[in-house]
């Protein structure tokens, strides 16, 4: 049974302050553990689970040499910040800061500018998996990587993409990047342009482009729209899927 | 001043009963209420608006005879159900049925298979609307239009774009609709296939598109990824923004 203070420990993991003092953070649902025991079992620092997940998943909890709590639904429900969870909570280390090797002048990548809503990170970290952009930048304000709902939202995939957060000038001297993309009002169709491998500015969902960072944008360009009327907008995670699908049917299909 | 019961028959519209047995529901935030105000007017019941929200459309409000009520940040916070409101919630009538004149055979348009998610359904609303398709057709489990979370998402594109909720089997047929895709994992490549105009299934978050729908898939395709890894998935909104942009791009552009 989970005492008072186990519990309390982990509901204040929903917190970035308490993420960064115990460098631990939240996994929930089958999918996402089961995954994260395959490729990052070691990273693992402790599972909760319901008797169903054991029964499926003893293997490999052995094998891994897990700490394994095994608990009800009712207690899953109160650690758990999701409205129906799915029968494992883990709490997982901090990943180790690995080298940023990607080469932004042989695929493309995302810098996000202050993103700040956790279900579009994890949308595109999903999608930087998909299409594999196997690192994506982002500005120090932009919503942190270890939020349980970026964690959800990205299905699994924050296993596979590395995200780098520091000034976008910084990437841009140290990858030597040389096209940088912003989707502004006055930009170029981008069907109408030949692309080239770089990095595409994601706004914030609010301001968009900072204005600091606009000015480093050397290929604007636009998805172009039925209609010319201002009031439409699509939001950053809907920009970010049109963008990276169109790169990757350029350059990489 | 407003009050108890008015609050709670304000607070009631987020239950689909009660929207239903009143015909009425929410529209909250300056900017889709501003629209709304621009386009459909006549619809609106009743408007609950800060000393900010008045001032700036103190004009529109008496060129449209609206039935407004003076209100404080603190009494916006009971009625909305938004953790930040913005000045303004609108109490709007449901939209009369329109004719649905949409034809399928000189434009794409989507059949959204039980989307249950409502920030999915109000992010497709808005892709529809930027890329021209005015009539979007769900199923009738498919999640409610005039659910406040989809309106939100929407960001005043429920206002151009009509919803039709209907069996896919009747809009084929009532539509004369030759191709009908689904992303499936044997799919077709969509780069390499020509396209149509035509329905574009999306399936359900969790469970893909329906068997009984299934079989009308005549044009399976799939959206290609860089890896095969199984675990990838990209999700509703999603799928459905790359395919509108490459329906658009290969159609209309």
């Amino acid at each position: 049974m989970l005492s008072k203070n186990q519990i309390k420990e982990i509901q204040s993991l929903q917190s970035k302050k308490f993420r960064d003092k115990h460098q631990l953070f939240i996994i929930e649902g089958i999918k996402s553990v089961s995954e994260t025991l395959e490729f990052r079992s070691k990273d693992i620092e402790h599972i909760y689970g319901t008797e169903l997940f054991l029964n499926s998943h003893a293997k490999i909890l052995k094998k891994t040499a897990q700490n394994f709590s095994l608990i009800t639904e009712d207690e899953l429900k109160k650690i758990s910040s999701q409205n129906n969870p799915n029968n494992v909570l883990a709490l997982c280390r901090y990943f180790e800061e690995e080298q940023d090797v990607f080469n932004l002048n042989s695929h493309f990548s995302f810098y996000l500018d202050d993103i700040r809503d956790p279900g579009n990170l994890g949308t595109i970290i999903r999608l930087a998996d998909w299409f594999g952009v196997s690192t994506l930048y982002c500005s120090e304000n932009s919503c942190d990587l270890y939020n349980p709902k970026v964690i959800q939202a990205s299905m699994g995939a924050f296993l596979r993409v590395q995200l780098v957060y520091a000034p976008l000038s910084e990437i841009i001297q140290q990858k030597s990047v040389k096209a940088v993309y912003g989707a502004l009002l006055k930009g170029k169709n981008i069907y109408k342009e030949s692309l080239e491998n770089g990095l595409i500015i994601i706004g914030n969902e609010a301001n968009g482009i900072n204005d600091e960072n606009l000015k480093y944008v050397n290929k604007p360009m636009k998805i172009p729209a039925h209609n010319t009327n201002s009031t439409e907008s699509l939001n950053a995670a809907m920009a970010a899927s049109i963008l990276a699908a169109e790169f990757f049917r350029t350059l990489k299909n």
